[in-house]
């Protein structure tokens, strides 16, 4: 996969791009990026790459001709049909499903903003994705494509080390994760559940499935309604409600 | 505000916290952090930071030691009593009112993990705060502890140098934001709407609210059922939803 990241701050991305899994990805070459400044596309003469809102009102909006230019220029070089994402507060919610989708594709293009508006047009008819990483106002579009990124190279086929972390992890199996715990047994008075010292595999798996369960009604049952738990579960989860509502009546 | 991140890869951070709005608050002497490596605190002779998770299975877990003394070493130098944030899948979600919230503390302490669960003593006994950036997977916390960062430093006071800036962003007003539009009035044959080139700022006024009320119902009417619109607009939605019905009936 190449991925490149249209940015007024590319020096932002030094850090991310080239540290853990991303680095690994690269020097495997399952994974390539490069930033292109789009101040370097603009044809005004001062090299500005916003100007004032048609209308009036504060703040400054990105104009569409470096930004297409610099598209333009990157689908010429590479003559692939990328899939470009814009990223803004207004798009899409960014979600696990949705790095799934973008890693099967072999280029992406983000567009980042910083601290200003998008003319309508690249929105309207550059973009072919627009995405939100959460209802949370950052400013600029940069972090979120490094997260979109990241979230993205990692399900890349041999990338993660160890097959096995990936399909356990939180939203992947549609619950939260159950606790975890190590050594010392005993730390500072803090004791690890006598079950998980017992050697009782079987019991250990349950409990392991329970807590899960549990921990996702208490944070986060919004997902419970998304996914077909087994019998057991079903069952356990009915006496979490029950003694829940036992607590309040 | 001091900001202290306790993580394994603290030169992830250097290119995110040394640009833009966060350079600018450190210039101002608003702001101001340090990134501790936690493994600099290990007891053990290895420096080991992780060990097998009690019960058996796939991964490694943080142990409590080195997490614990990093945190006590911070409090113990500045005397204070930070809020304690842990970055995991498990958090509660976070949003613009809890950048808000935190954007009134005076120091903070974000606990990043890589690629490994936190035994649960850690979440229980030392984070006040377990925050999740969104519901996707990511490698590790310093991401979501950057994009917490980004969106409470810009929401301290005197950061932001145009301070009618922030109170218009979208998730702030509850509505996404409005389009936007600069110059050239035609591009490509791609053309601004005749009505934000006619000089009639009411008009205008009134074509901007309508716009963000109708992108807010497109892409998020989850938005709409938290805000209390005037009634104007609330006429104009209903109007909406009765075109869009009839398209489909």
């Amino acid at each position: 996969m190449h991925i490149d990241v249209l940015t007024l701050f590319p020096e932002m991305f030094h850090g991310v791009m080239n540290a853990s899994i991303l680095k690994k990805a690269q020097d495997k070459n399952i994974f390539s990026y490069d930033l292109i400044n789009f101040r370097d596309y603009s044809e005004n003469k001062h090299q500005k790459v916003d100007d004032y809102p048609y209308g009036g009102g504060a703040g400054m909006v990105l104009t569409p001709q470096p930004i297409f230019d610099a598209v333009d220029a990157i689908k010429t070089k590479r003559n692939t049909k990328p899939r470009i994402i814009l990223m803004c507060p207004q798009g899409e919610q960014f979600q696990q499903t949705k790095a799934e989708e973008l890693a099967k594709e072999e280029h992406l293009i983000f567009i980042c903003g910083h601290y200003e508006g998008f003319d309508e047009r690249i929105r309207h008819y550059l973009a072919t994705d627009e995405l939100s990483i959460g209802d949370y106002v950052l400013t600029g579009g940069e972090l979120g494509a490094m997260v979109v990124i990241d979230s993205v190279v990692r399900l890349l086929p041999e990338v993660l080390g160890n097959k096995a972390s990936a399909p356990q992890d939180s939203f992947s199996t549609g619950l939260l994760e159950h606790p975890h715990y190590t050594r010392p047994a005993n730390f500072r008075g803090m004791k690890v559940p006598d079950i998980l010292l017992s050697g009782d595999h079987q019991k250990i798996e349950t409990w392991r499935k329970r807590e899960a369960v549990r921990r996702t009604f208490e944070r986060r049952s919004d997902l419970l309604e998304k996914i077909d738990l087994p019998r057991d579960l079903q069952v356990f989860l009915a006496e979490i409600k029950k003694s829940v509502n036992g607590k309040y009546e």
